[in-house]
């Protein structure tokens, strides 16, 4: 490396220091206002939050910022590897937001800010009405930060998917989801035949929540999450949080009336922290290490939840614990029927309460919607019955009110092209599987216990070049093979089988 | 107001709403390193914590604020009686601090950053050497930002004081704690002789933790706190704090066998709160409502928990619901037997756990330090057995370890002062004990639940000004006389007569 490109990464690594410190700073606020701040104070601190990522626009797109980054770009063949993947992404960023005024950044964030607000208050009150207008701004300014894009692609979905799962485009989720949901379907039918009756009448037994609380506390530490450096708490709407470096971040939501609920979701949750806690180092100290993409995340956390949490292994290693903290509440499970009961499959309304197998017809109605929304195919009014009659279509199902339809997700509050990420993330997973039972004795691992062995292969196959590689190339490093939902739905239709003796 | 004079008022409102930003920010992130933050993020966390004061700092130290808090000085009889207030104390500050380089403050505030870290670990490992040079800093940086004063008193400690209590020096102090003390001393030896004995069996009986926080809700709520522009949580060590205009949080730490002392902490605490939900809106509007001294809030808390919380009009009250919650753990304990165990007076180690008659002794102990300390006629080296020296000597009892010696408070951590507030709050709040008792039927309303007139008449009464006028102004305002311990004195005597027949 010449000395002048070593002297430009040194500015320009001071810069990504100070932007960090802002970076922790807005994590530590967003995590409290979604946790613990009172409802009257959360307006307020709302507006800090934009106030300060605001500032931290301004340090990145300030003149020099920008100048450093088109300069280190010009000289990225000088760069050792792990700093041309920072300034890629970094040049790549650049494009999209170097015509954006800071005036235009802070009216964006307060768009997303007020909708989230508008969000819990419309689903409060279960009325799309409170949240339309809202919607309609973040419809709005998601195309004109869109059109401001130096590297925008023709239509507008196709850009808000490479946001979420970077080259991972329409062209091919098309194709994806209709495998996916032919296969999903096929698979319903069949269980809807099957004779074999699953007894589910405990699943509503309330238990008190600080027995939850313990139960949570004990998953997590089985399955890795390091307690010295995250922490475990409530919030209305469960997320794990990247905090900090030493800080990630798990909350989950407890009700009386939802024990196996609550277990999976914090599963699920903890194993979103347990890859933040499994980064390289490394890619810490080259400042890449926020590139993980959310269907990255999603495959683990829903490798964690689904294909390890709801194994026939897992539930083995657990229930003698489940049994002892919950001795009062469930005395009469047995461990076939809490295996049976967590993986029971009937066609429903809520996304976070979905089995396996209906959960991915609840993402192809997501997908279908966001295309419809985003081309214009259906207007703001139209959101609601759309959404209704998809459901009715494809699960045979059908919301009364909001609350149970349209509202029940935070996630368009804050923009368009999430949903897909969680099929991604099954078919991420599915295909992994394969590679990690060719390497272990994976569920008799998990049986055991034994996640330093489950964990330090996920290192190194899973998590350690995920901030480095785009999707495509990254399950390709994995496994050998691109993306395709085949492994997922033989995943689906073996362990389907077998519970429901097809 | 000439025009001129409302166009720089509302120029220095601008730095003011801006520095509010800072500081919103600063007391989510504080709050968080104290309650939630996990153990290995805590020194970045600090770090990020200290720059964004830093920043804060340097906002109200540039040239053009400076400039504007000079004029708008000059100008301060043209001023709004609130705008007054402000100025006044804005002025103070400047001539503190102007002489500060940003360096410099942020030097200072690492010092006391760091000590606060390093305390926490000497505490944990009851071993005084590891705080030793961290307080050495402590004394150090005190000096030298005192030094750099433009309105320094002559002594170190008389400025550290009048700090935490404006107005209130060593002088007011010696004389005060001379009369309290030997008020103390002749209380406490008749109390010895007294045959009366209190049962305290239970003191240290087990409970489980969700119930003692179902219990402290239920305190908080019934002493007036408002929920929904606050909340409570747990820490290490108990504090409130006033992260923003309607967001008062509480924090406490359950101890499975400390029942009694988490359910009087949480009391202490919302003490604060109360006293913070119920500043003027007017103080807000007018950047003035961080101007409650020390003393005028230990007053306030430790009216709540003390002169309500510890009278058998209270106990009376909540008695029935304590019951009803432990009625496993406590079910043989009578309504007397807890007044008289939660008033039992013995000469202890640790001040926070102290009665409130020994409690004033602790106070005495740590002043006596402190002047010491600051004078330089105690070194270092020298503070732990001084500290234990002047244990046995005022209360009879020597600490075996620095936990429970001279490393069980923070405060020092951050800077000498404080502890004085604590008694100077005893003899306030005494002092305004026999206001409101001549305008209210004081314990009646407080054994009916009646906290909607108490804290009406703490709103007008002690509330409201406290903001505007010094303690001295202030307590001369509530009670018409000069602060004094006689009241304290004398409600102390005349509760412990009846609680150990005397």
């Amino acid at each position: 490396m010449q000395p002048e490109t070593q002297k430009l990464l040194k500015s320009f690594y001071k810069i990504l220091e100070k932007e960090r410190t802002y970076s922790h700073a807005l994590g530590v606020m967003y995590f409290d206002l979604e946790t613990i701040c009172p409802d009257k104070a959360k307006e307020d601190e709302s507006d800090v939050l934009d106030y300060f990522a605001n500032r931290s626009f301004k340090l990145k797109n300030s003149d020099r910022a920008k100048s450093l980054i088109v300069e280190l770009y010009a000289r990225r063949d000088e760069l050792d590897e792990l700093d041309k993947v920072l300034i890629d992404k970094e040049y790549e960023e650049y494009l999209k937001t170097k015509n954006f005024t800071p005036q235009f950044d802070l009216q964006l964030n307060r768009v997303f800010s007020r909708a989230g607000i508008d969000w819990h208050r419309a689903k409060e009150a279960s009325d799309f009405s409170l949240f339309r207008s809202s919607l309609g701004k973040v419809i709005e300014y998601s195309a004109k930060a869109v059109d401001k894009r130096e590297n925008k692609l023709p239509s507008l979905y196709d850009n808000l998917l490479d946001d979420c799962e970077k080259d991972v485009l329409q062209a091919d989720l098309d194709g994806f989801f209709a495998e996916l949901k032919e296969g999903l379907i096929d698979l319903i039918d069949r269980i809807k035949n099957s004779k074999h009756a699953i007894r589910t009448d405990f699943l509503s037994r309330k238990a008190p929540i600080y027995k939850q609380q313990q139960f949570s506390e004990y998953l997590l530490s089985l399955n890795g999450f390091d307690f010295t450096r995250g922490c475990l708490t409530t919030t209305e709407h469960p997320f794990t949080s990247d905090v900090a470096h030493h800080d990630a971040r798990v909350t989950t939501h407890y009700y009386e009336d939802m024990v196996l609920s609550n277990i999976y979701s914090v599963i699920h949750e903890g194993g979103h922290a347990i890859f933040m806690q499994n980064e390289p180092d490394e890619d810490y100290d080259h400042y890449i290490n926020d590139s993980i993409t959310n269907g990255m995340h999603e495959s683990v956390s829903r490798f964690y939840e689904n294909v390890i949490g709801r194994s026939r292994a897992y539930v083995k290693l657990i229930f003698p614990k489940f049994r002892e903290i919950f001795a009062q509440e469930f005395p009469d499970v047995t461990e076939e029927e809490f295996y049976e009961a967590i993986n029971v499959v009937t066609p429903s309304l809520i996304r976070t309460e979905a089995d396996e197998v209906t959960y991915g017809l609840h993402i192809v109605i997501r997908y279908e919607m966001e295309k419809m929304i985003c081309s214009g195919a259906v207007s703001l009014d139209e959101i609601p019955a759309t959404w209704n009659r998809l459901y009715k279509e494809y699960l045979g199902v059908e919301p009364t009110c909001d609350r149970d339809g349209v509202l029940q997700d935070v996630h368009w509050s804050g923009g368009f092209g999430y949903f897909p990420s969680y099929a991604l993330g099954n078919a991420y997973n599915a295909m992994y599987l394969d590679e990690i039972k060719k390497d272990l004795d994976f569920y008799a691992l998990i049986e055991s216990g034994d996640f330093d062995t489950v964990n330090k292969w996920m290192r190194t196959h899973v998590f350690a070049k995920a901030n480095r590689l785009t999707p495509k190339e990254w399950i390709v490093d994995i496994t050998g093979k691109s993306l395709t939902p085949k492994p997922f739905l033989d995943y689906l239709n073996e362990k389907y089988k077998d519970i429901y003796r097809l």
